[in-house]
């Protein structure tokens, strides 16, 4: 037993509404694996826990709160976007990291994260090797754009995609209702600054011709104003009204994003609006129809009471496949979502090497965006409809969901030297 | 059988995420009292449908469709903002109603909406006894702004309610996690132009002191920008984040919406923005933050998925105490929730005489507000709190809401004359 290495699990970059039901896998399965793992610590907001010597034991934690986890949205120890630098550029950082790892034992290092945070892995890995102090380092999948490789899918993502349908499906029941006196042109601003996995999503609303959306404009494809306002009257001429859905990381020909190309307030600052207000304006200068506008930011990626049941067992699928990984003697990997098919929708676990992973970026593909580059396909509807299946609901109290509230108990700090971010 | 009165049913005004379980209330209803009302005709696009005779015959729609509109949101025959002016002033209206209800047989007028409906609900009902064809004329009470009179609340604010006090909460975790190198301050805008109603209920998310909301900006309240600066710097060192709802009614001093006080762009003309925008740029010249912020809009009313339990059954019961009322012969009257209790939360149906409800506003005491004007009360906690109860969720497909979708057969007209709207 005193060979026994204790483990670090940190999350990292953008929080989602199922990454702590990866936190629940990791930290329910190292439970499991005593006799390999002995501490499981997080990492008091992220990486920077780890920098700071800022570790929290999960031990500490009952079962029941753990198990909490798996319906708690946000960042339960904390997150940060915080990036390390190359080892090159900046060695200090790396060693330190060691350093923390050697003071407390730990052998295993799980970072929950997207692209970057796999590279940031990888790296960790390398270094300890090199500076003699090996750490087995599994990254966990999360991101809300969906655009890690070799995965099929990334956790998180599905959440999004859920809340975005349904919200776009239940909005637009609102407007064509009221069409014919009132609104009849309404946007729906979602996240995505560099590719369109979320705006694509807003399609599955779409269960019959002439249902919303109507059009979605990607950031993959330079916006078009003519063919969009000329899209936008065809809809409100056929339909009454028109449902648009637009991806923040919507682009200009010359590559400006577009709520930043256009307005700039009374002291000349660029305007603070996002895109959704600045395509309704649009609208109204140029076809004069009255608009409503919505920008769920935070409230898309946090939204657990409407999580994907697929993507809340796939989140907590990797975070206990991270630890068994780990427990095998793997290094420098993490676990992948891999689809046997589409309809019925069968998925298992694999295996992808971090330097397959790390910096890269999974955009839309050409083919799952319609011709006219206003929809999807029925490609990305086979790929998109399986990640938003099930209903997942946290449980309530007093009409609110009952989210766990974590001790997040010290661990007592070990090293003299504080390190300064 | 041959004096048996048809009955017309129209919604209007902005649609709820509930209206149609008033309407399901109203025609379930309806055709139990078979032997007192004949057919159920709704109005397409609300009273407009009755002014263009428009009509929509309910009894074409199969009982399981009819059922399914409990659960669905939006106006499922079409609403609209219409008000009709007063008899002096255009009689024509009026007169043409009385023609159109005289020509299809109906002696039951029922419409669902806030306090102008009630006001145009109550003129039909004189004028019809006036022009010699009586019409019981019954108002079905509905708004999310809670604004309406006599009645304990209005079915439809339980929902939007739920929806912020659930957003805001998931939101807050969201931001929490990150704040130390992200996001510190998150802006949620709600509806309100007139009443706090909405954006009290966000002060639902918080369970325990040092939960968000940390601010909430009421319309009751003129804007105090040094303040609220004041105290989103506080909630910021004591928290390390903090959240913000604002209702978009709120004003200066002044009496000037925020919304519109703010910036213009680049054009001269207003800004687009909604007032989430505009503080959140407050504390970002002032404070220096990161920040976040969100606009619901239409999503928060249309969000059937999160509806209150305790609203929908309101919603059912006030529509069939509509019919009930008209079978047993009153007039000019509006169904009303009556509390019994708050804990537990126990309510029953009353009766309200129209003229005691039409263009009356019940805008949030001062007593629901904190002191210092950025909170709501134990007071308001205590009457808010049941309409948020319970959960009600509708069915799914495919990863997305079932809602009803009706065939709206039209009836056949039978007057010559068409109206000009």
């Amino acid at each position: 037993m005193a060979s026994r290495k204790n483990a670090f699990y940190a999350q990292s970059g953008g929080v989602t509404a199922v990454i702590n039901a990866s936190a629940c896998g990791v930290i329910e399965t190292a439970r499991k694996y005593r006799h390999k793992i002995g501490k499981m610590y997080a990492g008091r907001n992220g990486i920077l826990g780890a920098l700071t010597e800022e570790l929290i034991d999960t031990g500490k934690e009952r079962a029941q709160h753990i198990a909490a986890l798996r319906y708690t949205p946000g960042g339960a120890f904390g997150s940060c976007r915080y990036k390390l630098k190359s080892p090159e550029e900046n060695p200090v950082q790396y060693e330190r990291l060691i350093q923390v790892f050697k003071a407390h034992n730990i052998g295993y290092f799980f970072y929950n994260g997207g692209g970057d945070s796999a590279d940031t892995c990888l790296k960790v890995s390398r270094l300890a090797e090199r500076l003699g102090y090996p750490i087995q380092a599994i990254h966990v999948p999360k991101t809300v754009d969906n655009d890690l490789a070799i995965t099929d899918c990334s956790p998180g993502f599905g959440s999004v995609a859920k809340y975005v349908a349904v919200s776009i499906k239940e909005a637009a029941l609102d407007v064509t209702s009221m069409a014919k006196t009132s609104t009849r042109v309404f946007v729906m601003e979602v996240m995505g600054r560099h590719a369109g996995w979320i705006a694509a999503a807003g399609g599955l609303a779409q269960e019959k011709e002439g249902d919303a959306p109507h059009i979605i404009l990607f950031p993959e494809i330079p916006f078009d104003q003519a063919a969009f306002l000329k899209k936008v009257q065809q809809s409100v001429d056929r339909h009454d009204y028109c449902v648009i859905v637009v991806s923040e990381g919507v682009r200009t020909a010359e590559g400006k994003f577009l709520a930043e190309a256009g307005t700039r307030d009374a002291f000349g600052h660029t305007q603070l609006g996002g895109v959704a207000p600045f395509i309704a304006n649009l609208v109204k200068e140029n076809l004069k129809y009255k608009y409503h506008w919505a920008v769920a930011d935070y409230l898309q990626r946090a939204a657990r009471h409407i999580a994907s049941k697929v993507d809340v067992e796939q989140s907590y699928a990797v975070g206990k496949a991270a630890v068994e990984l780990a427990v095998k003697g793997h290094n420098a990997v993490m676990p992948t979502i891999v689809r046997q098919s589409d309809q019925p929708y069968k998925w298992t676990l694999g295996v992808a090497r971090l330097a397959d992973v790390a910096n890269r970026e999974k955009l839309l593909p050409r083919d799952f965006i319609s011709r006219d580059g206003f929809g999807i396909t029925a490609k990305a509807r086979r790929y998109l409809a399986p990640l938003i299946q099930g209903e997942d609901y946290p449980p309530y109290r007093h009409g609110v969901p009952q989210y766990a509230r974590l001790r997040n108990a010290a661990v007592p700090k070990k090293l003299k030297a504080a390190f300064q971010i």
